[in-house]
């Protein structure tokens, strides 16, 4: 059965279409933080962000069921809908940051943002850390460390080092952080020494795909003062952190403590339903409008604007926030007890956390990982790999992620270590 | 009211940000071809393809909820959703054209498209027409006509002129459908001696932005010899042409009789729910999939499946494009019976009609164009205006269009232009 699948999934899909696991996963039903597959087996979800309230949760569903069964048009005829949210999203920053453009994707936010920057400053060149992705559409794909961009990078495009947890050189916080702004200030140095000019800074504010190092707030500082002087744009890419994933604050640019020019949303927005959007001052979104003319056909459209609307709604009735923060200081505490050779770091951020495998020789224990992630998958736990080497355990559960949810998946967590040979 | 609905909008969305007609619509529902405003006025919606298959039809909404409300992940997981929903769209084309990549907008899709070529040939240069639109993403809008993309056209881009109903020059179909061999081949020379090579040409098989000109099948012959000879890609944009739009065929190539080398797919494909994809052939996917890695979360997904195969077996179960055909026919008859001075020109491909106005002179009667659209939404009829002038009806329904709407819509087209003054 799941051989036809994958011969199907060739066939038509591509070969060379990747799944999760060794074992690709069958999945026929989710529900809160539950997935069950095609043989009754349940798995504790502790990876996917996407569906921030929980697996099909009633209420969006019923948003998204009876808005698509009223209508659904295009921006270009005036709705509620996407007033009621936009008004409520916007609520949730700073009064600066009070406008709006809905779109499908995470990627179509930040490509879009991107052209803000060069809309507002006239200038073409972008930065970006060197171990980060920001998305799939061609101009967005500039900005991947992962591979390089079809065609190669164009050379309006610097990536700089990223932030490491065990950082090779060392240092304190502080130094980091330094070096961390030194190195924008010389990349928009020889932005401007060639030609291109800086036109903004594209970042995750928790640097989710970097591999989630460990910064804090004021880790930002000095890079802000940098770009802030220089004339170019601060693109906060809040697709992981946002919508209270670390619990503390709703976006990672306020927990992180600067303030964006434009801030790019994604994946859980909508717990599922394609939604993205850009949020950002009035005078960008006025000089991007004349310029681009943007119109996104599905963008804003009354059902995506019911799901991304029940979903906020969602959030605030049942506490999500707070849990996030509750269960996740609880559980980082307890992952930080856990007594093991191989690892060299345990952090957290809400409901986000590394675990990071180094070998006695201080080498990334890339591919022990990867043995724990297999493991974890069999024992019905279902987490993956991040960073550079992709020696960091990466646990990014839905919201409603209870402290019973979190005992069973770090107690499944230590009996598999304490069972794989070192 | 609506005044108030205007004033919110400025502020969350922009100022600038475009209403279809001079009195904005506040729509409130949606069901088959109508649609309904928060004043209870009933419009024949004559211009909108997204809802494909009817506003609201009952059999996708149901289908959305279902998968909604069971499962929503990912396709890095395994499910049938995507096999069954590939393989029945797959099944609609020839069999070189196998494979898909499922997105969330037609202009993700175009992206792709621009990058396959990339991908596949080493080389960066793509041709389009001068007078297009193929999507908003920043690489697809170097292909935009409507106004420069956002730090102006890349110098791999050459827009060559696109067809006219009524070429300035005159010319029989042979010699017009010669001109653009020509135009695309000299192109092709340019690229080449300027060092990006030739990748792709990127177009509409029914060339609906540059005003939906009368060309006939075989008008491409000539210019696809020229593509195959110099190795670059056919790039299809069946956004508007697709899902049997035309009545006779289920695409636009089919139609025109050539073999594309990737097809794009995006507006009616799910009746509204944000889903777009690429349809290509095993070794072009290949070589794209080797280059870029290319994943997209909410692409592909459970219920964007169900959405869009319940879309496709509502067009085959009602006989959509056999009614496309039929009606399509009958309304184009009555089209071309209509006598007035500024009609130069009534064209129709299936559910999609053109009504040309030019004035005495020759000249394109913009200005005119724009009050009948005005004049027809005032008495419950929804249309608007394309071309490069602008001076082109477009009429463009949902497909399950019948007799009594057609005639209603036409009946409602020659008062307004019996009583419109020239």
């Amino acid at each position: 059965m799941k051989t036809d699948i994958l011969s199907r999934r060739n066939k038509v899909l591509g070969k060379n279409f990747p799944t999760f696991y060794d074992k690709p996963i069958h999945l026929v039903r989710g529900e809160g933080v539950w997935l069950y597959d095609s043989e009754g087996k349940k798995y504790l979800d502790c990876y996917n962000n996407v569906p921030h309230v929980g697996h099909c949760h009633p209420k969006v569903v019923e948003a998204i069921s009876n808005q698509a069964s009223t209508l659904n048009t295009h921006t270009r005829y005036l709705h509620e809908g996407i007033l009621e949210y936009a008004e409520k999203l916007c609520s949730k920053f700073s009064n600066n940051l009070d406008q709006m453009i809905m779109v499908c994707t995470g990627s179509e936010a930040n490509d879009i943002a991107l052209r803000m920057a060069q809309a507002v400053t006239g200038k073409s060149g972008f930065i970006a850390t060197d171990n980060t992705y920001h998305g799939n559409t061609g101009l967005v794909s500039q900005l991947s460390a992962r591979r390089p961009p079809i065609g190669g990078y164009s050379k309006n495009i610097r990536l700089i080092p990223a932030p490491e947890s065990t950082h090779p050189l060392g240092g304190s916080h502080e130094v980091q952080s330094e070096i961390f702004a030194k190195n924008v200030e010389r990349a928009v140095y020889e932005l401007e020494k060639d030609g291109y000019g800086f036109a903004g800074f594209m970042f995750c504010p928790i640097f989710a795909n970097e591999g989630f190092p460990t910064v804090s707030p004021g880790f930002l500082d000095p890079t802000v003062k940098v770009i802030k002087s220089s004339g170019g744009l601060i693109l906060s890419d809040e697709v992981q952190p946002g919508f209270g994933r670390i619990g503390s604050h709703w976006w990672g640019h306020q927990w992180l403590g600067f303030e964006p020019d434009v801030v790019t949303l994604g994946k859980p927005m909508a717990n599922g339903h394609p939604v993205g959007a850009v949020i950002t001052q009035q005078g960008i979104m006025e000089e991007f409008r004349s310029a681009a003319g943007y119109f996104n056909t599905f963008g804003g459209n009354p059902v995506s604007c019911a799901a991304a609307l029940s979903t906020l709604e969602v959030i605030e009735e049942e506490g999500l926030i707070e849990n996030a923060q509750k269960i996740g200081t609880y559980a980082l505490n307890r992952l930080r007890d856990i007594s093991h050779p191989l690892i060299s770091d345990a952090r957290g951020n809400g409901l986000f956390f590394g675990i990071e495998f180094t070998d006695s020789k201080g080498q990334p224990a890339t591919s022990f990982t990867s043995e724990v992630v297999e493991a974890m998958r069999e024992r019905g736990v279902l987490l993956n790999s991040i960073g550079r080497h992709r020696n960091t355990l990466k646990m990014r559960p839905p919201m409603p992620f209870s402290k019973e949810n979190a005992d069973l998946a770090i107690d499944t967590l230590e009996t598999v270590l304490s069972e794989l040979p070192l």
